[in-house]
């Protein structure tokens, strides 16, 4: 099954000034980028450079004036996925170095406050029974309710208020993992079945894979329901949305239009 | 000159727990590590792993009951350091990839609510010289004040406050450098003066170096006036203080006592 | 001088709803009510209730549905104002029973974290010399920015960002004063001259007065430098915003229109 | 029964200093005073003026130096405690102007990001049925942990930690009613039972009266459950901690040593 995906923005720069963009799905190993084109008006520099853990890539843009972004493409995951609840956790000490900086609180996900809570509600079950178990806490008690979160809001806004979109979701599934010692990081995504439909956010785990010996892998978790793992096609990820904005404007810029358009096609 | 370190610690773990330990001076190209001990209480488990952007390393130690930690190091730093108000910036287009996850908001050191501060009070400053004049107008104002801040203290308390710690002054000055778009990191570290003697935190950013073409390089800012940057022996680097612990625990753990002596040896 | 004030605001409550409602001119010495007109939609029960300190009212009103609110009125200020700079302070231990609860930290105006900073810019001075320091301190260094801020900016939030509207302004004077020992409030009111025309917040500080003896009066500051103190209509007091919002609703509510003109009439 | 207290406290004012002090058991209808002793050092100036809502009062001193409290006092509670199940509430319309300002937002204890939250686990409660509910859920899942919360912690930080200390359960129980449209405010008592012995903290909730006329009163509420509201002896009201504390220095200040005991005597 592909995703087709097609994506279009635009924006403005006052005077010269550079821009970080992060919006092409990931060309790596578990999603086969079938198709893909990317068009943007002219400027006076671009440069391509991987992206965070070397999950896709962030392109610099230094430009003036108007600027407009178009890009569609056919990609077929081809991860596999669990069911979360039978996996494992892996102890903290057989953590690969990778997945350490995943443990530790950023910007809006911090995982000590959670630890009390955890433990309260969470504290007989490990590893992906206890991710599972998270997952649909966050579900049952949340609305998603966009409007109701802005850059401001951290997963304990969001824990507290319990409403906000993919991204706040994905911020509390986070923090909550990380309180349990299980690294978390955060995914944009491109998933069809997303209303209304844009960028989409989910949560990743970091539990033991039965098929490597000793080891472990990424698992999406998205407590949302919006998205299937199977199904989704990853951009990049970070310890958070700080790291994984579509647009980063370094210098004045004025937002244009948007659409985000993901389609299953069987 | 060679820095002669010296640090002892001890907790004791109830149960068997993992513990992530970071404390010996980086193997790095620059910074000789001429003499090395380290030496823990028996534990079930150890392991060594690379820490953070590949500076130094971390141990996982699974054990139970008392752990004792001694090392010792003679450390000879190497780096070649530069009037920081003679270097350039680098317009982040140019800014290679490992650098730009420094550029984003963490978990203490947001940039973006600081951004109108610096345009007003360093607007006429680039790179180099931009740095300089945050580092003295933080070593102006602040005041060194042990006790005065906590885990939860961030760089905007610190700002508002005008006093903390080095880990404080190291987040202000991190803080005001992303609000400037230069990349900017943390770094634990030994250094001779510190007072009272503990292990310590300077910033580091990351600016244009004349001896590579197109290229920058990191620079160590201290805003406490206490280390010479050519007299440092870095630890490992991270956002903030969130990611450079000396001590991590996983599960209860009673801290016990903690001394650091650190020595310049002519 | 009297001022003319044209108020007028709708909105719909989903099904049957409490809403608390402060929005006239307070008729108190200060300020004489020339002429006032207050229509309501008709509701299920109203009540009026003493606000703040006893300064003006507040309407409870009982209603499903959509409710419009016209209020029309003719202040005249007879308020003495005096020049900040030549007004004494009062030590602490000379202040009133009723001021005493304008020296607390409250939700948005923590006055704690800026003791420090008030001690090292404004050290040298004391009560009306130092309230004027601050007010022409941040006049000089905020920017007047509709949209900047939000109900979570709190005055630490503003000091950081430089930025704001009134309210943020005041909030910023309020915690200053609060930092200084010397009681602060919040004041809605109506000022001629406010661009765009709207409610309007000001800071109000307790100075000694030279014509109550061994006593003191409130002084209204307004950092935006838009509002004339001698030319402003009080509605209400409060610790910060949180106390005196022109409209808070206990239910669903949507808002409709608002508009406010005020006009100074010779 | 009568409840017998003696308190004593020292610090010393570095320089001429002004502090406030509140730690009298008030003297309010509810609650009778038998005998009452306050002795101080000798100050520069003393004045006592009527505290939060005019109960109890605040003392002022003016001092250089050591000072040394002692308070003896034996008071005997009269107020009559309901079963706060078995109270109804008032619709918002219906509170009378003085406890309006305790729906509000306050430092400590903001309301509205917890309504989602209480429709959600108490929607189908009203009135001293939610107040019954949120008491127990909050004694069933928090711990009384001395130490694990300072200054800066909010009743959003407790929600999510799920620990602290007398303070913290009432900031948590005030937020909770204020998001149910309940006013709710802050009491610093002392109540024979508190474990380790020191002033204590306890919210009050306004509801429904029986034995008033379409009328309400205020009902203590402790989900610490360590204080029975018939034993105890209230000192003085406010918002929050902010507004309560038992010293607040205006001058530098180094506190010496308290000791507290309350004992019930039958």
């Amino acid at each position: 099954m592909a995703i087709e995906i097609e994506t279009q923005f635009s924006f403005a720069l006052e005077g010269v000034g550079d821009v970080l963009l992060q919006f092409e799905a990931a060309a790596i190993p578990e999603q086969e980028i079938l198709e893909t084109s990317t068009t943007m008006s002219e400027a006076d520099h671009v440069a391509r450079i991987a992206a965070h853990d070397g999950i896709g890539e962030r392109i610099w843009l230094r430009a003036t004036g108007p600027i407009e972004v178009r890009y569609a493409a056919r990609v077929e995951p081809r991860r596999i996925t669990a069911d979360l609840a039978t996996l494992g956790g892996l102890d903290p000490h057989l953590l690969p170095a990778d997945t350490v900086q995943y443990l530790f609180d950023s910007r809006y996900c911090p995982g000590a406050p959670f630890q009390p809570f955890v433990e309260a509600e969470f504290g007989g079950l490990q590893g992906g029974a206890r991710i599972a178990a998270i997952r649909d806490w966050v579900a049952e008690r949340f609305r998603y309710e966009p409007g109701s979160s802005d850059t401001h809001t951290t997963a304990l806004d969001s824990f507290v208020e319990r409403r906000g979109i993919c991204r706040d979701y994905a911020h509390v599934v986070i923090s909550l993992a990380r309180a349990s010692a299980i690294p978390a990081r955060y995914v944009s995504a491109y998933a069809p079945g997303v209303e209304p439909p844009d960028f989409h956010a989910v949560a990743e785990v970091f539990l033991r894979d039965p098929t490597i010996a000793g080891g472990g892998s990424w698992q999406i978790v998205d407590a949302t329901g919006m998205a299937d793992p199977a199904e989704t096609a990853k951009i990049g990820v970070g310890r958070d949305a700080a790291d994984v904005s579509f647009m980063t404007s370094f210098g004045e810029a004025r937002f244009g239009e948007k659409t985000v358009s993901v389609r299953a096609n069987g």
